[in-house]
């Protein structure tokens, strides 16, 4: 720590928020090297080339309603949703950095779904015959997820990086999470249909790091930037709602065909709407006079979705995802209360959207959850063709038991932790380096050093305005006027 | 009457908006009454099940495109963002009150939903050799179904109650909502799949009479909050286009699979589109300089997808729809303009959203045009097997005829009607108890009850912020100047 | 030209805003001609219609799934969302036009969906046995593209048209639509999947030479209302995102069942992704300090998926699209910077939205790709089976060959620029006569004369105003000046 200390005073210089070298670019030769790299490799497979004439006759497939296209396209346009609308307005809630929070999401998604699909390609969907990356339907929804990952992480240094910064994360975070999705699913053998480690374990734990990596400690100098406005808040609730709403499809997007989707989906809704439930009543319970939170609303209302994301899949039975939603819903809130104020305090980490709440601690327990349910399986539920089938108890792990699945699902999430933490302390290392045109203390959580902005003051109303610059007596009044309401 | 009137008077009270003990108990309590519920009753089905892959090979279903699951997902997803997102924005016109709207839609649209699976459970989806309820995603659409009768009672209470006081009103509207369906479903033998009769007449009718139950005489008192501003109208229009978008979802989400499906999608979209002309037509005829008014765009376009719920399975035939379209849209926007106002001065309904506009007057016409539709069905448009299949006439009523079909459908009309207005009247006798924490007159369509507000007044611009309280001699100069405008 | 000059200077005149009559009557009369003609015209298909259930029967069809509903269905719903909310809240940017963006966006669409289902009936559906258009999904779905078209002109005038200039442009372009769709598809045989030529192409100059014909010299005196504020900002963004999200369903809409679906989306999505990183870059290498337009990345990110949507369906390779997206990014942002003023300066065009940077080059871009993909086309590549289905080369085509379907393709993009020039020039000539009811140009891009509008000023917050203007006598004089309005 004393070296990221030194390390840490050695980075303090005046910063110069100017990218106009920089970004333009990072993202030409980023995109050139995509462009080669697709080039080199990537092609179509069977069911998106146009050879599936033949190869449907070859593998008597009787129709074309058989493509996979049919049985995941709908769910990848709902997970597509919620990785640009979804996440990208839910960061909108600050008063004046609602270009950055859609605008940078929209940029570094764009970016990483190009960069998963290379990594995750070279990982699960490479044909040795010809060395290509063959892709459908299914790899864009895994690079999507890949996606959410940096974008959870985006969360915690909102409004304190420069678009750069964000390019660099979503490199980094890509290539991790392409390496860690590997080792779990694949090398661990553990199952995460939506999930809850391998995105949203890793993804919260790799922001959280690498916020507490840039930690400010004079941000209170833009502590007048980083509260909402009504109409903020509201954009903010889009994002929640089609987050929510979409979150069965997210869970559902990659399970097995028939009753592996139908279940995953079903899990998911019933989770999600107890949370909403005790988000409301934790929020209400814990403030003045019982109002409500917008905060809480537009986040932990979440929580249930993220925690079911193992287990989803599973027989994990109606009430199940009942009870977890419930939890969540509680414990999600009072982090915010609670946790998210400690952490800043204490632990040097300024989590602006509070991730830890709503993906980090829900994503654990969603591995916990995976890990319970997985190892309580039994025939008697399943039926001996489902538990196979279920838990792809199949070639090399075809002597796999229950039991023993639920050990590799706790490996898996431990190693979603360390992969986390891990890149996340590397990530903010570099991101440390006096090249990224970052903001200043007392210039963060504001569009103005990244965007040209309109000339109204609309996101600072008029008597704000005044109260941040010279108090003058009528406006302390209407303000006074106003507590009043 | 005269009870009603003395009870009333019993009831007028000093107002204490606090619900933090409420509030946080129901949801708690409920929940847990939830999931205890859900683990006694609720089950997966055949299709979302893992025992799919046998019940598969002994019903020699070909293939998992087959499930269910993906006939119906796409429509589902569809219908749950009306709900959540359209149901919601489509409420948040009301300058001060964005958050209630779109929060609460929220709360109770998420118990309403968990509270929908058991009552329906019990009616339609029992198994009775394990007395469980055996949910898939058709059940997921019902529920979403149920909930939209609640929501709409909603909107002719928006701003006047409590949190507390809808979660009641979802509670109750939710079981009357099983038991009329039941009714006029199972019983009766109606055919109602968008749910003109069983949704909107009775959701309609449901939430008119509780909003006179609850009148308030002096809600005058609250006229300055009761407008919209530039920007929160068109958060509204968010919902409203949401809703008109994915109607043919709605109509066609529990339809017959194939020509049903496709048929009722096909009825909805031309009804809302002619619908769009009329509304605009009359909303400009009836205004000074025939200027349009947006509260006839955001609501009075959508009476269309109404009226066509009853029929839209049947052959109506698209110039069948174009024509229900363009009645509703006139008469709907004439509604806005005329009994809107009426119902309030002369029959003491205050009815914020006008929901006797778009709901309750456009399902009883989709009822009547339902009932004219299937009495007007012949094998010669149907052909023999497709009258059997639209109209159901199996079983107990294979000796049906589509004369006497009209007749049940007129039936279920009146089952709907009076359900929504008796119910309506018995939970306002309950809501009008002292001890839920609505607000008082002059405290109405105000978010500042029930939510932490933002510092800024954005939702009021600081000079019409003035006029509501006391006048000041700088902004009367203002006032002045911008009168000019 | 000296023509059009004269008649340009005997069409000024004072203008008046009063649509009351006009609006009401053109809205009425045309819905009730619509009814009229659905009744001669428009029947159920047999995929749509109750005899569905013998169709199946006669055709061995197998399953219900195998109903093109289940193909198409989700790719509609995307589609029609672009239609509404995309186009809609993508022209909300101006600070007091968001009403008449979304709202006029939604009237004309409402309208021009019917005549297109009606126009395009007669020339690709009739079914001579009986004289009848027999629609389906894919006919709506064709409708909303036949609409998009004269969406995209609206871009061009938004702002300085009447609602009643808005049905014309409509009906004559829906009418040009599917005249010149007919001689591209089937008479020139090129083919347009994702209509870069029959939808871009067109509809963007179509809205050019209307524009064109409409000059407004004095428009300069509008240009305190031609900003946007921070809010209408993140409004268009809801627009930008759902576009672009939807595309891919966009441009594999139409396609033929499996793998065309299937590779029209993936190509969708890749060119889009690559189009957002050179928007970035040159928005930032071009702003001072590298600061990002918001007016590039709400348009610019789309000129992608415009431009790969007649080759989205053919082998153009993940490279190819990737390669499509990065120069149509680059050229269309480049437009906005520079062609845009041009054009305004020197050709008397005045482009609100820029379309010509958003649809027209792209499109044109877009025709060129289809063409040389279509002209390099191999049995190698395609299979001898897949060349076939892909370029359709059956019945009077089947001696087609690749290099001449190339030139076909070529023809093709010619008919669709010549359409649009000259149908825009005709169109344009019709709405310069002093009867529809357009704005004057001291009173353009401002909702004031065709909406009623809600009391506040939050779009220009009262206070600000006086920030802005710095002087009370300079905000009395522009009150003056709104005034008389």
């Amino acid at each position: 720590m004393g070296a990221v200390q030194s390390f840490r005073e050695m980075c303090d210089r005046p910063k110069n928020t100017n990218v106009r070298l920089s970004l333009p670019a990072v993202c030409i030769v980023w995109q050139t090297a995509m462009i080669i790299l697709f080039g080199v490799f990537i092609r179509y497979n069977e069911e998106s080339d146009t050879h599936w004439v033949e190869y449907k006759k070859e593998n008597n497939i009787p129709s074309d309603i058989e493509n996979d296209f049919y049985f995941r396209y709908p769910s990848f346009q709902d997970v597509h949703v919620m990785i640009f609308v979804g996440f990208g307005f839910l960061m909108t809630f600050l008063k004046r950095y609602s270009f950055g929070a859609v605008g940078f999401n929209f940029l570094i998604a764009a970016f990483g779904l190009q960069w998963a699909l290379l990594m995750q390609g070279w990982f699960h969907s490479l044909d040795y015959t010809d060395g290509k990356i063959k892709i459908g339907v299914e790899n864009l929804i895994n690079a999507d997820f890949c996606v959410a990952g940096c974008l959870i992480a985006y969360g915690a240094v909102l409004g304190k990086v420069s678009p750069v910064q964000l390019m660099v994360l979503t490199l980094f975070g890509i290539t991790l999470f392409a390496v860690e999705e590997y080792i779990i699913l694949d090398l661990i053998h553990a199952r995460d249909a939506g999930g809850s480690m391998v995105i949203h374990t890793f993804g919260g734990y790799y922001g959280l790091s690498i916020s507490w990596m840039l930690y400010r400690p004079n941000l209170d100098q833009s502590s007048r930037l980083q509260g909402s406005v009504y109409h903020s808040d509201l954009f903010a609730m889009i994002g929640t709602l089609f987050l929510w709403m979409f979150w069965p499809s997210f869970n559902s997007a990659i399970t097995d065909h028939g009753d592996g989707q139908h279940r995953a989906a079903i899990n998911t809704y019933l989770a999600l709407a107890s949370t909403v439930l005790t988000t409301v009543a934790v929020s209400s319970l814990f403030q003045k006079h019982g109002k409500l939170d917008m905060v809480h609303i537009q986040n932990s209302t979440l929580a249930g979705g993220v925690a079911v994301g193992t287990a989803a899949e599973f027989m994990l039975m109606p009430y199940g995802s009942l009870i977890v939603g419930f939890c969540c819903g509680i414990l999600s809130t009072l982090g915010y209360i609670y946790l998210t104020p400690f952490m800043e305090k204490y632990m040097k980490i300024q989590d602006t959207c509070g991730i830890h709440n709503l993906h980090a601690m829900p994503g654990v327990i969603g591995g916990i959850v995976g890990a319970i349910t997985a190892a309580a399986a039994s025939e008697s539920v399943y039926g001996a063709e489902g538990l196979i089938n279920t838990f792809d108890f199949e070639g090399e792990f075809k002597n796999m038991v229950p039991t023993k699945q639920g050990g590799h699902q706790a490996a898996g999430l431990c190693v979603a932790i360390c992969f986390g933490i891990g890149g996340g302390i590397l990530v903010g290392f570099i991101l440390r380096l006096p090249i990224w045109g970052d903001p200043a203390d007392d210039n963060c959580f504001d569009d103005e050093p990244y965007w040209e902005l309109p000339e109204d003051e609309e996101s600072i109303p008029p008597v704000l305005q005044y109260n941040n610059h010279a108090i003058n007596k009528d406006v302390a009044e209407s303000n006074f006027t106003m507590e009043q309401n």
